[in-house]
């Protein structure tokens, strides 16, 4: 199918449920869809919104174009959980249509406010000349998930930027309501955090921009999200044209993070003692991250694991992307810390130690597994997942304990190839001389490494036949190590 | 020595003639010296200057600090030579010191007009709160080699750019110059080529910015430099701050070029067939390379081998950086060949054919050398130049001509570090079951590479102990190929 913009942006009604089921049937039938990670029913995924707890239960939404893999029309789909792991797919909760999003419900955010559950994203309009306009606007969410629209916009773009203003995150502070929205200066075509005041969810005062250290943010700011982790603000967001000066990134657009000592609400000002930006995920496919704090104490994040603008083998599917798993943060030495939630533990249907002095740790992975394995320090080797047994076919870990201390990934032999312009390796390092922790859940097509408790994360797509179901090193195995193969069922 | 702004920029006379000598003694003791490249005498050099022909020789001149391996305050060093191989050194050309060039002689360019040849030069001044002003400058280099300042600034900066204004080539083009200028737009900081026309190199009509459709060309463009091949008009350039998803890249900033149509003098426009833009070099360290049309027909190209804002380790020994060979330039299908120049072979000093079966090829290469190697289709293997005959030291190129169709230099095992933060590794692609032909240039601590007749090039600098002196494969030789390696002298 040719997608023309008048087919990615005809209303819903225009396709027929026999069309929807057909896509429907070709995610559940592929052999790349995930077990445990959220992923479309149909067509294309792509930012998580309204990440929060409500009415006794986790609530996580996604944007959706349900009707192919590509960016038309989006929706909210929602999706609910009891552990923040076992998800149940509720479907389309947010239709665009109306005069402030006729052309897209984008992303956003939710607030639990009073008993019902707030949501503010942002509308996407088009005119005849196809010039877009934004419009901030809100939903009222009940507790059987029915959803109301307010009315009027809650914030109209101001005349100082460009038609890229989007992302609003909803945040409350004491008594008072913030909103942190990404946007582009229109004099001067660079990224901005806008911040906006409001007591009543009506009337909103403008405050400007955010003013920060952190340098030149690129020509937009996408999905920026406040969180506070161990007492510290963290800033995750996503900029676009990032100088590589800046922030030295492989990916077409990073995900980034960085830990402030404050951001004063009454001034608009962040402050940090360091304003360092960091990656917020080493691997190839992290976008649009969002956290929130929950009332449990906790802040959570949850990911798109899918880049913009980038085609992946799914297309020819008909189908897109997944979210990744719900992680927990801590920060560390202004350093954040992504830790697979302990609900985790509830997928596990089997466990075994990993052999030693064999090649071959596991035969026969199913391809839905969770893989912990501490490697020794001062050794060097190259561990294979979604082997077949021979020494290069797989996706490579390529790992240095010794004088060096890194963990590469290496997805140039497993599969099907895309987005190899942006290269097919990653690399962090890590301290030499010392042990080194993975934790990897890998799920069909997606692959999560979280490293030294979190530290440091790596997440990727690959698509690789599903008969490669070893894990193996690719020579003759010699090493030290602990550790074991956990099959997961599906969630 | 702690290099403060004060000492970097004090006057030359400061430092005395013993300074000076212990300063050249550690360049000529160093081991990382080269041998048949431009390097400096002492201290820092960066861009290359005013490549020429005039009164019978090649005239090149290079950005120098001669006092420590730091960006202080810059002159003109110029060498000659007859060959384009073999380079003189004739000292500093061109002082920094009167009002509009109090804080240095940047870089710029140079046009034989009449009997003398004329340069075209940034002269650089701060104000007492250490404000910069760029003024655009000449000067009148006689056939003895004397050079006469001209009095009052040829151009100063419009107000419509910031003090980011530099880098002029002059261009003639039939009755009229002009000249090209990298400049930042005060409104919107971002990078853009400044247009200028004199008929009298007095008179300057500020003709604004070329119109092009290159997209986002990041904050600031240096060293813009356009040159005639195969009657191509090609635009090379030094965008920072570039978007990944303009052109990938992993170098602190890029080094580019574009190949044109035609760039259209009367109205400053850049018309091209294909608006791609491509990395000019492929490998870790090229930036601010200077091409020109000679009277011989031909279009030469010279680089800087360095980056800005990164350390090498010959600093520590109060040098850095090299100027690369001089390659001839041809387009072939909008691409950009860069080919060594036939004199080189003026260098050879013995050849040697590679012997076949052995996993080393050379055992003592003396670091000086051209290595042609020419591997057949459908092979993969592991190349180590500076190997000490282990398996895995030495700068590695791993190649690919089977299904793939690579070629990887990976400096991660080959002596000190640097620069890791922007990755160890560098990679091209070549065609899949293609012969790969290799002519690769050594010279103590740079390496060029030069693929398939210089349809991609890869420079890079090294610092292994030179007793890595092999030529060596990673693993057993079972490889088809032909080559041979060749001794050469210093220039």
């Amino acid at each position: 199918m040719i997608w023309t913009r008048e087919k990615r942006y005809q209303p819903y009604s225009a396709y027929s449920e026999a069309d929807k089921e057909t896509l429907a049937e070709q995610v559940s039938s592929s052999v790349y869809k995930p077990a445990f990670h959220i992923h479309p029913t149909s067509g294309l995924l792509n930012d998580p919104n309204g990440f929060s707890y409500f009415n006794g239960q986790w609530h996580i939404f996604y944007q959706a174009f349900p009707f192919g893999p590509v960016h038309g029309l989006k929706s909210w789909v929602h999706c609910v959980s009891d552990d923040l792991v076992h998800w149940h797919n509720l479907g389309i909760a947010l239709n665009p249509g109306n005069q402030y999003d006729s052309h897209g419900a984008y992303s956003g955010s939710a607030q639990v406010i009073n008993d019902k559950l707030f949501l503010m994203y942002t509308g996407n309009v088009r005119d005849k000349n196809w010039q877009r306009r934004s419009y901030q606007l809100g939903a009222w969410m009940d507790e059987n998930n029915q959803i109301t629209k307010v009315n009027q916009p809650l914030i109209t773009a101001p005349d100082y930027v460009t038609e890229h203003f989007r992302d609003p995150q909803l945040l409350k502070v004491n008594d008072e309501y913030f909103a942190l929205i990404g946007s582009q200066d229109k004099q001067n075509l660079r990224g901005e955090f806008s911040l906006y005041k409001t007591q009543d969810l009506k009337n909103w005062e403008d405050m400007g921009y955010i003013k920060h250290n952190l340098g030149d943010m690129g020509y937009m700011v996408e999905c920026p999200n406040l969180v506070y982790v161990d007492d510290k603000p963290v800033l995750i967001f996503c900029p676009q044209g990032l100088p590589q000066n800046i922030l030295p990134t492989d990916n077409i657009y990073p995900n980034v993070y960085t830990v402030g000592s404050n951001l004063d609400f009454k001034t608009g000002t962040w402050y940090s003692d360091t304003s360092t930006l960091m990656q917020l995920d080493a691997g190839f496919d992290v976008y649009a991250s969002q956290a929130f704090n929950a009332p449990d104490g906790q802040a959570y994040l949850i990911s798109w694991v899918g880049l913009p603008e980038i085609n992946y083998p799914s297309d020819k599917e008909n189908w897109a992307h997944c979210l990744s798993l719900v992680k927990r943060l801590k920060v560390v030495d202004n350093k954040l810390y992504q830790i697979p939630v302990t609900a985790m533990s509830t997928l596990a249907v089997a466990e075994q130690t990993l052999p030693q002095n064999q090649q071959v740790l596991v035969t026969d992975t199913k391809q839905q597994y969770e893989l912990k394995l501490d490697l020794d320090s001062n050794q060097t080797g190259n561990l294979l997942l979604a082997s077949d047994g021979t020494s290069d076919n797989g996706l490579q870990l390529q790992f240095d304990t010794n004088n060096e201390g890194y963990l590469i990934v290496d997805r140039s032999n497993v599969g099907e190839k895309f987005a190899t312009k942006y290269g097919e390796t990653r690399k962090v390092n890590v301290n030499p001389h010392k042990k080194l922790s993975l934790d990897i859940f890998v799920d069909h097509s997606i692959c999560e490494i979280f490293i030294n408790g979190g530290e440091q994360v790596m997440t990727l797509r690959f698509f690789a036949p599903q008969t490669q179901t070893m894990i193996a090193f690719s020579e003759q195995n010699t090493l030290k190590y602990s550790g074991s193969y956990i099959l997961l069922s599906d969630m």
